[in-house]
């Protein structure tokens, strides 16, 4: 094989790198890979350290040592996350997108996979640090953006049912309280799916009343599990109070004027994203 | 600015190529982004698509003329993707994953990041020239790798519900027999989220029957929607005849030896996966 030149090298370390981040990729893996000396692959990390911090593309990180290594993290600058919820604010702030009774229409930014990715990436760099084993969503409308979030943070992803299913095995079931509408429900998860000891992000589409995002902590406590976040992709003004706490959610919805003529919802970045 | 190297633009090029597949980039663009030529930034994608190729990594296309640019497709090998599938049946057939019933667990492996990513890329290199305007799926297992699958092709993900929602607005409801079970269920899909005229991918996580399958090739029909594929994560060898024809799964899941002793299932890599 000819020699593989350093551009060719940094190329294709960004591509598979950033495939797989936070996973931890030995000197070796790619002194093998590309048939070079370690002391060259060094300066190419350190290159390609540069490139991805001054076009705000993640974050390469070196871990020294026996067990060192070199490996990619998702990383929004500040600015760029607010840029990105404000224009998808925007988008969602016209009047084609209320539905009979002030619904707002999400579904196909909820499933999008370029805005999921995007939203993954902004909520991976806010949860990174707090190094999170899965990330847990209950069914249905969350799973798209807890899969990228999950796969920012190169973590698993685990989907809380409404109902235990044969194909799931032994399940814990529990019951709650939807925070909006009163009603009891039940969340089920399998027993297979999580270990005791471990943490979990609690990733969801929607924040009204809570009273989902709570089962979903009440789930993770009969696991034994720990909840190091709650992140949402909309969180509603209205109640004020929530039955949880602590939540980051990327856009806030205020639909407490549409009774009056103006037709259209006000969607607004949350106010923990900076400009 | 320092002038930006050949290995940086080519570095950053890549990631930004590759999250977001499909997407036709101009020349112009990369020329502003770098400070670069046009005939400078022609010999880096030319490079680029070298590096490309010989790592395995996908496709970089350029299109020429006034609408031009570059693009990356997201393409893996045949042996490459054979390879992947047959060490995930290995996985998949051990005596652990038997479930009481002779259901196989797999609610791990249908939402891990970064085996429904490389299922999705190997979905999207069978399905890229037929190019779908975007992919459905059922709820719930199959969304990941629909979403996976999506993003490798650059095209939206569209949701079909058991029952349609009030934030989905005013909707189509179909009725469909369970190919399975022989029940009548309902699929709703909102009236917004699909154009007629367009062609679609269907993606769902298992096929045993066909039923559900079928419901989504109806549910397309009322919406005047082509169907230009149907895959699967995996189906089973029995019933050989299904509701549907012409589908593409990974795997294939024999579980008729279940009822002797030997208590694991046999998975293997589908037909049309060329070793």
């Amino acid at each position: 094989m000819d020699k593989i030149r350093r551009n060719e090298r940094m190329s294709a370390m960004m591509k598979i790198l950033s495939d797989s981040p936070n996973h931890l990729f030995t000197l070796s893996y790619f002194c093998e890979l590309f048939s070079t000396a370690k002391s060259t692959m060094s300066e190419d990390i350190d290159l390609l350290r540069e490139v991805v911090e001054s076009f705000g593309l993640g974050e390469i990180r070196t871990i020294t040592g026996a067990a060192g290594g070199v490996l990619y993290r998702a990383k929004t600058k500040p600015e760029n996350a607010y840029d990105y919820i404000a224009s998808l604010c925007e988008q969602l702030s016209g009047t084609d997108r209320i539905l009979p009774g002030g619904f707002l229409y999400l579904s196909d930014i909820l499933s999008h996979p370029v805005i999921t990715r995007k939203m993954g990436e902004i909520l991976a760099t806010e949860y990174n640090d707090l190094h999170p084993d899965f990330v847990l969503t209950m069914e249905t409308k969350g799973i798209p953006v807890a899969l990228t979030t999950a796969s920012a943070l190169g973590v698993p992803l685990v989907i809380a049912r409404h109902s235990s299913k044969v194909y799931e095995g032994s399940a814990v079931n529990i019951n709650y309280v939807s925070g909006s509408s009163g009603s009891i429900q039940t969340m089920s998860l399998s027993r297979r799916a999580v270990q005791e000891g471990q943490n979990c992000l609690i990733v969801d589409d929607f924040l009204k009343g809570g009273g989902t995002a709570k089962g979903m902590e009440d789930l993770m406590r009969e696991f034994n599990v720990g909840v190091v976040g709650k992140a949402f992709v909309m969180e509603t003004a209205s109640p004020v109070h929530k039955r949880i706490s602590d939540e980051k959610s990327l856009m806030v919805l205020d639909i407490s004027h549409l009774d009056d003529d103006t037709e259209a919802a006000c969607v607004t970045p949350a106010p923990w994203l900076k400009k």
